[in-house]
């Protein structure tokens, strides 16, 4: 059996990269570009990318191909629209970094598309298709949703997606996601912007600046991504990001008393070195092979994700 | 005139980087290790270190060297009690990272030395002998004291050291680069720290560290420093980071309320933004030659401190 078809809507930094990844692969891919700019550019590098997102999806459908929206969170319910009158039933994923919302879009306006969310974990500060690379997703986590009562079939087509680009599948219910990348992933942009803030300091004294080093460097790194897509992305997991500023306050909070109070902010610091080796002792995670099928696959991928592990194939 | 010897008093991640590149350059160089272990090390690799500290100090009086203290604050006072001993003029720098209390212990027990602090803004999330390497200061600011009434022409030892060592030398009064590492060094730990604690969470749920990616890894990487060295770094710039944290926190309250409220936490982020790219822009800082003589040489090196801009030699 030939290897699934791939299209990707969006040709940004993250689907620019999808493309290449699974051009590269050896799969049969085709991208959409809202810009037309942007697709002549990806077809001059070689890519079959086109602005006409009716097209593209016929071709979806007939391909039964596994279509994978790599837009902003703000642009997914127009797409997702298409998709209903185009593709209704197609295979669908995403590359959106939170799953709820984008799961109640795709039951607002494609509830008849075999939709398992997806989230490959990968990034630079830059953006658009220039910055795309085939090989972005080496090695870095790539979640896929799993929540009771999703298409297994189309789990399956997404995991070999994330397999063929040299990813790592972790799944994790939606909610879960959400919750972890809150902490993980969005948090870091809001402390960075911080750190950049309070370092930089006043326009008129550019000492701080010249001594800033790389402690400076790498904790601001991801201030330099471009506003648009880091409010965007923060705005769509208000809840969930809420919580992990308030739990960062606190903690902030408690490490400036305790400099204030015994001069030595011993516990914090102590905290985050565990923490960080906790999270260096998890870069060599455990694979599985999984059986996906029956009512309990769903609920046996969610407990490996929450161990940290990964899902490397199938049981036969 | 042979270029001056230069003696490291601490064989850590910096005095070991300086022993190395002061070699490198071609300078006679002597260090001094408490741990007859990692003097030991040292010899094996081919530098020229001992235990015997008063041996050191010796030669350093003999010799008219530059003697350089690279030992963690609290061992600062001991250190200066045996130089009051052996070699009680000499000329005198160090490469702690905080200026005001070092400053204050050369008063109190070395008060005939001819020192001038300094501070080279390098380091790796390593540390120890081991982890040093000739290339630690390239490109990497050097900051050395400019507060009226410091000896020049220990001054010029101290910035044709960080030139032979490849790095960029800063002038700013004490007090400034106190308040200004507190701001791009010591916060950036503290700032990880907290990330790295709230991002791991529970320990029984690895899920948000199977999904960490480079925001996270970036943003946490100086919580793998060793604690100790961390905490005496912090408690030794107390009322400096005081400040610098308040300040992140005010920030911080203010990203989440507007988040909170809004829903999009525009400002804050656009201000990190710009903060990023102003960092950025100072990567090339601008060079001045100048005059180290005269009761305004002192003044006129702040000035370029605080402009940003850097030393680059000597006006004829």
């Amino acid at each position: 059996m030939a290897e699934r078809a791939v299209c990707v809507v969006g040709t940004g930094l993250i689907g620019g990269s999808l493309l290449r990844a699974a051009n590269k692969a050896g799969r049969t891919v085709w991208g959409v570009s809202a810009s037309a700019t942007t697709a002549e550019q990806a077809r001059a590098d070689g890519f079959d990318v086109t602005p006409d997102l009716d097209a593209a999806l016929r071709r979806v459908a007939d391909a039964d191909a596994l279509l994978v929206l790599a837009v902003p969170l703000p642009a997914v319910p127009d797409v997702l629209g298409r998709v209903d009158a185009v593709a209704p039933t197609c295979r669908l994923t995403d590359a959106v970094s939170v799953k709820v919302p984008v799961g109640k879009a795709v039951a607002r306006h494609a509830r008849r598309a075999r939709y398992v969310g997806g989230h490959p974990m990968a990034g630079t500060a830059d953006s658009g298709w220039a910055a795309g690379t085939a090989e972005l997703f080496a090695d870095a986590a790539w979640m896929i949703a799993a929540d009771d009562r999703l298409d297994l079939d189309v789990w399956r087509d997404v995991a070999e997606l994330a397999w063929a680009c040299g990813a790592r599948v972790v799944p994790a219910a939606t909610a879960d996601h959400d919750r972890a990348v809150a902490r993980v992933s969005h948090l870091p942009h809001v402390l960075a912007a911080v750190l950049a803030a309070t370092g930089a300091g006043d326009a008129d004294d550019d000492l701080a600046l010249a001594l800033a080093a790389s402690s400076f460097a790498d904790g601001t790194r991801v201030a330099g991504t471009r506003p648009e897509l880091v409010i965007a992305m923060l705005e769509g997991n208000r809840d969930a990001l809420l919580v992990a500023v308030d739990d960062a306050l606190a903690r902030l909070t408690a490490a400036r008393i305790m400099l204030a109070t015994t001069g030595r902010p011993e516990r914090p610091v102590r905290a985050g070195h565990v923490a960080r080796l906790r999270w260096a002792s998890r870069r060599e995670p455990v694979g599985h092979r999984v059986r996906l099928d029956g009512p309990a696959a769903l609920a046996a991928l969610r407990k490996i994700g929450r161990r940290g592990d990964i899902v490397t194939g199938w049981m036969p």
